[in-house]
């Protein structure tokens, strides 16, 4: 695409963002039209993509580096959940014209951290201008062994429903910066860098079936069950909790739906015949449809179980 | 990513684009978090990926059915260079939130259409609003027999430089749009509808190197010279043009400078010890560094060669 006519930052981004192409020979140095990519014998490509879009999805004052990782690890997170490892990315972003070099720098410098973090390599991309905000988008390229991939799919009637770490903290960490609340801060890091959790590779091997949660704990919860043709049942006073989120939610129903409809927590959700270590058991799936809430065993009407974003992939 | 908070018109995209998946396997029923890929035996994929801003790349008021169709096609062009043959795509979408309904039928209607005509599968993507105009990605995946992709660095000394069709029609095609010039008029498919030049697979067979025109023909022709580690010259009076494009031009150099700088010809310009069918003789790669541009052999100074965006992949 000519898409740099006129704009001389151009050359700016591009000398600040080929370095991080390194020396994968897939990249053909990003100076070829496409990236050549041969899967090791018996590996499959998992391949997701996100879009992350300024006033949307980040704040206009994040600082850059840790937006550039937020990009990254929302779709490692992808990549967790499948049980592929991380092998490269492809890069599309879309500049505002009055972006400052400063930024550019900043948000090369936390891709080249991240990429260093999670053995990444940056293998193409596309650099564009635009009169509206900073719009990201990454394409993540994972390998998993064949048949090793976990897909929402898989879960089976009686399996336990898991989740990993605590839920809406990635929530309260952005209410964290919009309110100042001291109690909050702990949280910040929660919204701003997510940590994808390939650390559960292991324990995900007895898994039937896994997502990440991106939409809200519900909402993914249900996408497992809807995928495999199941009923699922969440325990809203089983679900895992940091301090902060506890003390935010305080007694009754109310505060655990928003906390289990927020999204952004880019924890694990799993289906698993038995408890698997690093997870908390939240419900189970039964054969039927349709997800079933309940708070102290009573079951809870939930108008929202968080929204669904277009697709995935 | 929870990006369609409060925003209904979600559903309606994800009902929209969610038949585009078909049946591919890969795509897992775009009910997955990600896209299983795995490449035929002796296979390498090809990945590319081009973003295209309203207002920057495509006018609000182009048909969105072709819109779509030129997403893809830019990307295509691309695959067409690398002697790939499409296989699928990731659709990155950033949706104004004024976008009308209309607007996204007709453009699913375009990418089921090309996805006709290419033999391309949606394997997953991602739907973002945006307080700005939209931003539209794809990533394309294609499929070379091992050892066949055709890289921009192949280029030998003595090789001619060689493009296929006619150049600059692109940009007369949008100038018909803007000025309402009658004798451009027939150029205005070749602004909105490129073709990618998938037909000239066979006689790619001996060239040695090759890309797209999507920058601007002296820009991508001196790509290939410096992926190449060559000098090359092209000689302007040689370059075609189209009937519209040679009256556009007039006499002398100043016209045939505009077209070989403007971009978004998505022809092919490549490197071949001899003539190819199909394509043109504009010129020739030799030891050295550099491009030198000639009228009726006289050395030109040209101080633009188009511009290159960030980088490619």
């Amino acid at each position: 695409m000519s898409a740099a006519r006129g704009w001389d930052e151009f050359d700016l981004i591009a000398r600040l963002l080929r370095p991080l192409a390194g020396d994968a020979p897939e990249a053909l140095g990003l100076l070829d039209d496409a990236a050549l990519l041969t899967a090791p014998p018996g590996q499959g490509l998992v391949v997701t993509t996100d879009t992350i879009v300024e006033g949307v999805h980040f704040l206009f004052d994040d600082p850059p580096d840790l937006v550039a990782r937020k990009l990254l690890r929302v779709n490692l997170s992808d990549l967790a959940a499948k049980r592929a490892r991380p092998w490269g990315y492809l890069l599309n972003t879309t500049w505002p014209s009055a972006m400052k070099p400063a930024f550019v720098q900043a948000f090369a410098r936390g891709l080249a951290q991240d990429q260093a973090t999670f053995g990444l390599k940056l293998f193409g991309g596309d650099t564009t201008s635009t009169p509206g905000p900073l719009v990201l988008s990454a394409t993540l390229i994972g390998l998993v062994g064949e048949g090793a991939m976990l897909r929402r799919s898989g879960a089976r009637a009686g399996d336990l429903l898991q989740v990993s770490g605590t839920i809406g903290d990635g929530l309260l960490g952005l209410e964290a910066l919009r309110s100042d609340d001291p109690k909050l801060a702990p949280l910040i890091d929660r919204y701003r860098l997510p940590q994808p959790r390939f650390d559960l590779a292991d324990a995900l091997a007895a898994a039937h079936a896994c997502a990440d949660v991106s939409d809200g704990l519900i909402a993914d919860a249900s996408h497992l069950a809807s995928a495999s043709g199941l009923a699922v049942t969440i325990a809203l006073d089983r679900i895992p909790l940091s301090g902060p989120a506890s003390e935010w939610a305080g007694d009754g129903v109310d505060g655990l739906i928003t906390l289990a409809t927020a999204g952004d927590d880019y924890q694990l959700v799993c289906a698993g015949p038995t408890a698997l270590p690093g997870f908390s058991i939240i419900g189970r799936f039964d054969v039927g449809e349709g997800v079933r809430v309940t708070y102290e065993d009573q079951v809870i009407q939930v108008a929202r179980t968080g929204y669904r974003h277009g697709k995935d992939g």
